[in-house]
């Protein structure tokens, strides 16, 4: 497997002014064409800098990408640079320069004099066309490394990159293909699921499994490589069968799906509509849900209840629950579901009450504290839930272990397949 | 000038599947306590990888920050390669582990076995505590080199990083102190608010000023140097009161000041409380209030009308007014705010109604059109937003500008001073 390294450079990264996104894109679309990036060196603009970083990766990498410092201004220092440290002179390129003029004359602007070293490269460079912007960018060779020099312009690298750079390359690639597969799943921690999962990761030799802590739940990543896609893709398929059967009530799609378009396509397969009544959540179940495009086809209303009052006079729990079971309970969640449903006419009616703190804990509800509902047609059922200290956090889980609670019911519950707990 | 440096680690920065935004907040952070950061390197989890880029770093800079690569599962291998670097071994420390398993007791899970390796360290490091999750970080020496290790999980790296870390490397620095003020604004775009702020910018000598486009809004950086924090903040003051001068309609609070609990505040001064009917923002209005703690004293409740009928039933919306009007418009927007207020008996109503996208628009009603309304006792008053493509960003923009105008009404409607429009 041929390695891959990538410097970027600019003060501004440096600084933190600029997130460094051509990095990761640069690492996610080489590593689909088979190439292994092994560091990324972000260095800013000075000559020292630039040199040294450029010796350390040209030992380590087959492939080397560069963007950056190759605009006309006093601090583009890049190109002059590179040819010094591989030992070239800068040639200057007539053609060039008339493609650069081309694109001032569109503008219908004069070009600066300070463009005209935009069309200096390398001696041996071969120069790789920029079609939206002034900077070329070039390919040279220095101690066995290719080097791909690109602009630092997000969408100018992009293209770039796209559109010359990997069907360049792909077509020196011998044969390899890798291929990702991400495993979305929350309700379960890090260190639990990979507990749970244990013998899956041991013995999957020719896979690669990655575990990405997130907001929403756990991401896994498989990676595997192949001699082509077909190959790759049964590495892949069999380890995640295994997986999918062992931790199925935690995982809800895969690669780009969302929890809440997810559930969303469960409800408008069936045609079956929605309404939530919300106590400690806030209304962040009904802003999840509504995050989705095209969710007013399935979501009928939601009600915040944050107080016993408004749980009454809005969803019809019985005084007699909250006083006798309190309002954080199993059973004003489901009253409180059931009573939304009831208003709504929804399908499916989904409730939260709880403890999100920081206070309003006591030795036997402590904070962290929730209980869910769900109710239909058939009656209702509830969930407990223990969470941690931190409010938001706790809004949020709870959330998402809502909508987690209705997928469930939706895949089993109602006899969909490919799944079961 | 003490030079800094970054390592991050993690197979999922070089293949691309995160961005990484730990580096470009370390430079941001270090930059303002006045070091120059020189390199960022970015490598896999990998000893080798890990190692060498150890090696570079420590012959590079006088202070080294890494994060990444200090959970509990079997790719996180970041302190047993530094400690191997550094020729230190790993030392197990109880009352470390004792956090830890208090961080799981309180969850009432039962700790995995795993998790045992966060409580080991090398002998000669200094701990520092994570308030937030289960790996600790730490700090040693090497090479004439101060290393700090952080956790990669973005949160805690960040928490980590502002109340322990930089307090401790500022009483390192020399007889200078740097101060900072943050001035939080909702509302206006970081363009539309440079060019009000030309002037001011301009004049600012002794200071710098940065802007920062988050979600919430544009937050503005102040920094100034001085030989203490009087002369420092002197500077700052100086500054900041024309800038509130200027922009205090967007200006909702200063440094760590949340929008919904400045709002908070503003409620319980006057013991008022507030209710909201939401359309287009879907629950996030509500959500928003109650992610400060202690809401519940002034939240009321919240209904999500999404559908007509849930406007007319929930809220006594007058059907005519919809038909004429249309559900998107600022007489429906006043009859909900007015509706919410009523039939909770808070003293403010809030309402949203809008377009949210990517469908649903018109020529005369696009997405990204929203209504606000805000009711209290001698009526109704609406704003009219127009906002972008994008239906997540309409959402957060629409239950920001919810709150705001509230924020606004609380100052200056009530005649509470400090701020003018």
């Amino acid at each position: 497997m041929k390695t891959a390294g990538i410097i970027t450079i600019g003060n501004e990264l440096l600084y933190g002014s600029v997130v460094d996104t051509n990095a990761s894109y640069i690492g996610q679309r080489v590593t689909e064409i088979g190439l292994e990036p092994v560091c990324i060196i972000t260095v800013g603009d000075k000559a020292s800098q630039i040199t040294q970083a450029l010796e350390i990766a040209c030992k380590k990498v087959d492939v080397l990408f560069i963007t950056g410092g190759l605009g006309p201004t006093h601090d583009d220092i890049t190109k002059r640079i590179i040819a010094e440290s591989i030992g070239q002179d800068l040639v200057f390129n007539s053609e060039i320069l008339k493609n650069i003029e081309m694109v001032f004359t569109q503008r219908k602007i004069t070009m600066p004099k300070s463009n005209r070293i935009q069309a200096y490269f390398p001696r041996k460079a071969k120069i790789i066309a920029n079609s939206i912007g002034t900077a070329p960018g070039f390919q040279v060779q220095y101690l066995n490394t290719e080097i791909f020099v690109m602009p630092g312009v997000p969408c100018e690298m992009e293209q770039m990159l796209d559109e010359q750079v990997l069907p360049w390359l792909t077509t020196l690639s011998q044969g390899k293909t890798i291929l990702h597969r991400w495993i979305k799943t929350t309700g379960i921690g890090e260190s639990s699921l990979s507990l749970l999962l244990e013998n899956v990761i041991k013995k999957a030799n020719n896979i690669k499994i990655a575990s990405l802590p997130q907001e929403t739940g756990v991401n896994l990543r498989l990676t595997a490589e192949g001699k082509d896609k077909e190959e790759a893709g049964q590495h892949i398929q069999a380890v995640e069968d295994v997986i999918v059967n062992k931790a199925s009530q935690y995982i809800y799609g895969m690669d780009d799906d969302l929890l809440e378009e997810v559930v969303g396509r469960l409800l408008s397969k069936t045609k079956a509509t929605v309404a939530v009544a919300e106590s400690c959540t806030g209304g962040q179940v009904a802003s999840l849900i509504t995050n989705a495009p095209g969710s007013s086809a399935y979501f009928i209303e939601g009600v915040i209840t944050y107080s016993n009052f408004s749980k009454i006079a809005r969803l019809d729990v019985a005084e007699a629950t909250i006083r006798c079971h309190g309002a954080v309970s199993a059973q004003t969640a489901a009253e409180m579901a059931q009573g939304v449903r009831q208003i709504s006419g929804a399908t499916y009616g989904l409730s939260t009450t709880g403890i999100a703190g920081p206070s309003g804990g006591t030795k036997a509800k402590p904070i962290g504290l929730v209980y869910l509902g769900l109710a239909d047609s058939n009656g209702v059922k509830t969930e407990k839930l223990m969470l941690g200290m931190e409010r938001k956090a706790n809004k949020t889980q709870a959330a998402l272990a809502s909508l987690n609670l209705l997928r469930q019911f939706l895949v089993n519950g109602k006899g969909h397949s490919g799944q079961s707990n």
